[in-house]
């Protein structure tokens, strides 16, 4: 894999259905990977390298205690997606409305 | 390319700072596939791949006049996307909240 920014990274790992749904499931609490893989059919090694994804993202993290290993959320990374995304569409919005503002002026102008 | 809902094409599609780039870029309007080409350093058909992605995404779209080829901005995609982020991260900070406001209650109650 190539070294991407944090930012690509979160963005990457939620590019897929599957890794999206293991975080649904982690918003309950803390899971272990055979919780996590149950309602999936996929292979035990697809469901590691998904959760491998999730990690390297900083949005899981995986701790191993004397009986199991359990996956808890991080949501920090999210943080910096919802920015990006909210700021490219909170600027087109106003551009939209500044565009819907000009086109009213206009007509008001031509029923004048 | 293997067929993926559209939530993954939008995630993937952001997935890359090149790409992201060229997203903030169309913020200022269309403009033509050499304009956004202008500020990387990568060949024109490794533009046109990432074009492409953002196309398939829905997040620009391709106009050709006689004249030239344009791309604008689409933002409707990013809405999915964003809802999905802000329903994810709003419930994990309630959680906190709640987690926030039981320690709370627990330490008064521990210095009462």
């Amino acid at each position: 894999m190539d070294a991407r920014d944090e930012l690509s990274l979160v963005f990457q790992a939620l590019a897929d259905p599957t890794r999206r749904a293991m975080l649904s499931h982690l918003r309950d609490g803390a899971a272990t990977v055979g919780e996590l893989a149950e309602p999936f059919e996929i292979s035990r090694p697809a469901i590691s390298q998904h959760l491998k994804v999730l990690e390297r993202a900083g949005l899981i993290e995986r701790t191993a205690t004397a009986q199991w290993r359990t996956c808890t959320l991080r949501t920090e990374p999210l943080d910096a997606a919802s920015d990006w995304v909210e700021r490219h569409r909170d600027e087109w919005n106003e551009r939209f409305d500044l565009l819907d503002r000009r086109l009213r002026d206009l007509k008001g102008t031509t029923d004048a």
